[in-house]
């Protein structure tokens, strides 16, 4: 059987080596190029050890009309405001492509450039938001898809049942993430002495993700009004968020829980935990799946606690965009992400 | 000089020992008897081995009254439950003591009952509650006082200048210890491969810290809603709370800056930080300091960001009982707690 | 195609729990049958939570002669001195075994007596130590496999050639492992307050992984002199092994790492690297492989440094014992085990 | 009481930050002078937090003539390379000093060299070994002091007394330090995600400090031959060393733990653990202590295991300068010292 020919345009963070390890595994695909103008030259192994004997290919320098001749299926991992520059190369070549950065994420080119401080250079051409539990049938059809920032991803598979239910309006979103969120690079906030025993927030006024949380929850209900303050942990991997949901009406955690259950019926890769189980980054490490769980409900002070747990490299980014993939091209969903999170 | 006698009840677990700690060091003081059931004929530096050669002295199986014979002044760190039947007897005996147990912290008697699950075995006995912020002359002129639970001091803190402005009557508060706070004795929620790498909430539907906090800040503001929810985060010590503050009407982060400067202005302990620098664990890590700052305002969904941190051992158990002592007995407030974090 | 049928027992544990991960990923076979005294009646996804939607067994208390009614294959992860009781009834039903405990991994039955403390009951059974990369001959042949201990793996794989070649007859080797090691138990051993930012040596005159290496090596060397600490390191999963070996003549490390490569050419799961790289425990997270290399000579001191690195509960248990057993059937040696690791 | 006017060149590193730490609260000193290029201007409080309201000091782009015109004692905390070109303005003005570099630790200058890999623009001057426990004579008539390496101190005072007895000639030393040993600057080494769940060996061929190691312990034993390999493991403060020695003779624990009592009988800071009780970076966290212990012997295999423990940053760096310059000064030698380790 012919596999099909994948590109990984700035494969060389997290989300690219995490996207490398994905597809090396993936039965229908062959990483047939991938793209770095720092380490061009190196091989994969040199950058990611842990592909040392499993994926044999080298980094190279290429311009995105390259690459589009290489590839049947682009993902591009590069920095937002790169990709607008090599995106239109591929929407023009009729290469699909999913872009894991900020840049196409927003149907208001303003929210975009008001958060990420940049002009677009392409608003004319749009992209579906790649959350398949929320749009599934655009994405099989899309040309283009955005994958979700990892927070958002969390945050918004983890409030949608709730706020469509139009039990709360009134969100304190608490995320915890993962150092490798901050990406390869080394920086004071990614600095072991400073990050060890601590917990850091930042981007506490208003994180890019935010804009992208409150554009996918706004359609559910347009008066929602959400905190959303993202911290540094000293975890590798993994994003936990605990939402604080005031209440507008009484109800109890096993309806809620309900709620959930059904919303999420046939999705392969959102697990609704039962009563007593708390959602753990390591029930996820390395995996595919998003928790979510605890529903627990305080009626005298009306409010409700959901806790959603996912790995940001993984559902949070690389993991989502395979399955973004596999529903544009028609694979089965599920294909090469199936395996079991490390744990513990 | 003679140095006052102080007994230290149930020292073997981590706020009894970072009292040695920090009685070891202090000029007034000297230990003249620490008890433990369990530990009984070892020496303190057998369990808490940073005090070798610094404290010399066996843990001993005492009765109440006995150690009422020995010593000027007490301190309880038994687990609660335990308090109720020492504090008692040194209270006949006129002995003055702090309490780092939950069982004298309620004004209600029936909310101690409620939360802790336990029939309360002398209500009669009052105490103060000890946060020398709130209730210094009370302090000074107490018998007995209530040494607050360590994330109850970290948020009425945080949250009292706020409250007292009536900024905002809905705030959820987002709360991560360090696994100390989970003590001495091994379980599943401290075993590392469990703890490290992750972020768990616990506690949630109403942590027993959460009435605590109600009873200080509600005096402030009788409409108050807060919801709050715990974590252990992997770090040793060091609580960290992010409160999410909705507001009532608009302000700029600057003013509430003032106000907490203003508030706390005379505080030995408090340290109220400049825009742009964030509360972190290590800046108090081993000291008596509980940092607040951060003070960010989102004006379009009008909330405000309230960060504060402090050492859950000692600002948050054994330090914050040795400033009451030193009120309580007219030593200088900050006696033996001059020492600055260990950073990094 | 039918699955071989694949029961295990005692697989509560971490070892247990990461063969119900590998097997529930592995094409050739399925679980058929999984015990545990604890947590009989319990799901698989209860006790291991990342196996939740993935493997849908639950725990049964059975005695070993229902788990041979029901299995064509079985892996016993019952701590030491209970795998004796089950093996003879599966050695007797003619059922293959693998058998992770140190019950059967000594040729000579009174090294187990010694360093287990134990009286061995059935010292007639014999089985093949399980390290494919000296024995696989034999245990292809084998009806009961002995899989070695996580240390003795990661140190024989690591010293095999140097000893085989006489470079070194005196050796320090330098173990360090993480706390998952240690099982799934809490204790004082494995609290987070104690293991976090810390470094522990343990079992320092005589860990009883010694003699499982001395035994494989001294077959290539009878003279060779071992001295072996282990060490609990913060970290959840892997081995990191320092091997400071005093060399009996000159030579330099790049011939050191060419004897590395001709040793293990045709190995799929040994991985030499290249100069100026380490292992490391990242590169092999989660994953079957170990890496060796560094080769660094200091020819003024006359000693070579070789490091080695493996995931303790992959290659150092479940991983090894899945290799086993993909021999002892004839499957493909690689069936099961080719993903890549977690980096970072 | 006029205090002493103490001066830190290079304050704004980790043993910089450290030594203003410990010098905030010594009885005898004050800060009169902290320099950097990098943050003059800023106060020492904005680079490191955990002195905000203790010292309230602005660095200083100074050059040592002014910092020698504005001090009694001068603390050189700069990188080696850095001190060669300021401590002869020191030794000139008469001006006592500590430098913590390897500039001046070398009794020969072309091992410093080599090591280094520069040429030294002084080797006129000369400066005293600043380890009081071999050294305390010269140390109280020294003008100039350098201060030992941090794997150094460890190391040296962990084997003296067995190589001065003579009973091994051939160790394996394997040290484990806290990534604060890197340094303040973020680089790949100390990035967290790289650094967490890792052990690292590094500089294996042969680290710095082997050659201060073997300056030190060739006095006692002209034949050592010693192989040391330092590790980063994910650890903020500490250094652990595992010294594997290989037994010339036959001899038991006890005698060893003996010989040490003896060896170090009146060390202010030289704690001998007692058999069954392991040195631990927590009981020496934040402390100027050094905790050495094991003393376990094999005696088929015929070596010895030793451990020593240290702060890396206290009796490792800073502390071990500041009881320097007490014994330069005639300050009490434990002045500023005393205070207890944070355990947990």
């Amino acid at each position: 059987m012919m596999k099909m020919k994948v590109g990984v345009v700035g494969a060389s963070g997290y989300a690219g080596g995490e996207l490398l390890r994905l597809l090396a595994g993936h039965p229908e695909c062959e990483v047939a190029c991938i793209t770095s103008r720092k380490f061009a030259g190196k091989s994969a192994a040199e950058v990611h050890p842990n592909l040392r004997d499993i994926l044999k290919i080298k980094f190279e320098d290429l311009a995105p009309e390259k690459v589009a001749s290489k590839c049947d299926f682009v993902f591009t991992a590069t920095p937002h405001g790169a990709s607008m520059s090599t995106i239109p190369v591929f929407v023009d070549s009729g290469i699909k492509a999913v872009d894991l950065s900020g840049d196409f994420r927003f149907k208001n080119v303003k929210t975009y450039e008001r958060y990420y401080g940049l002009k677009h250079s392409c608003p004319e051409i749009k992209a579906v938001f790649g959350l398949p539990e929320l749009h599934r049938k655009e994405i099989k059809k899309a040309r283009l898809v955005a994958n979700p920032g990892c927070y958002a991803a969390c945050v918004i598979l983890g409030l949608a049942p709730v706020i469509k239910e139009d039990l709360t309006e009134v969100v304190a979103v608490d995320a915890k993430s993962g150092i490798s969120g901050a990406g390869a690079e080394p920086s004071q906030k990614t600095h072991y002495p400073l990050t060890a025993e601590s917990v850091l927030p930042y981007s506490v006024a208003a994180h890019r993700h935010l804009p992208e949380i409150e554009q996918e929850l706004q359609v559910l209900n347009k008066k929602i009004n959400i905190s959303f303050v993202p911290h540094l942990v000293p975890v590798i991997r993994g994003i936990s968020a605990t939402m604080h949901c005031f209440l507008r009406r009484g109800i109890n955690g096993e309806r809620i829980a309900t709620l959930y259950e059904k919303f999420y019926k046939n999705e392969p890769f959102v697990r609704i935990l039962n009563a007593g189980e708390m959602p753990r980054m390591s029930a996820v490490r390395g995996s595919n799946y998003i928790d979510i769980g605890c529903f627990e409900v305080d009626e005298e002070r009306k409010r409700a606690i959901i806790v959603a747990a996912l790995d940001n490299l993984v559902k949070g980014a690389a993991g989502q965009a395979v399955q973004n993939m596999n529903i544009m091209r028609g694979f089965e969903e599920t294909a090469g992400l199936k395996h079991a999170a490390l744990y513990p």
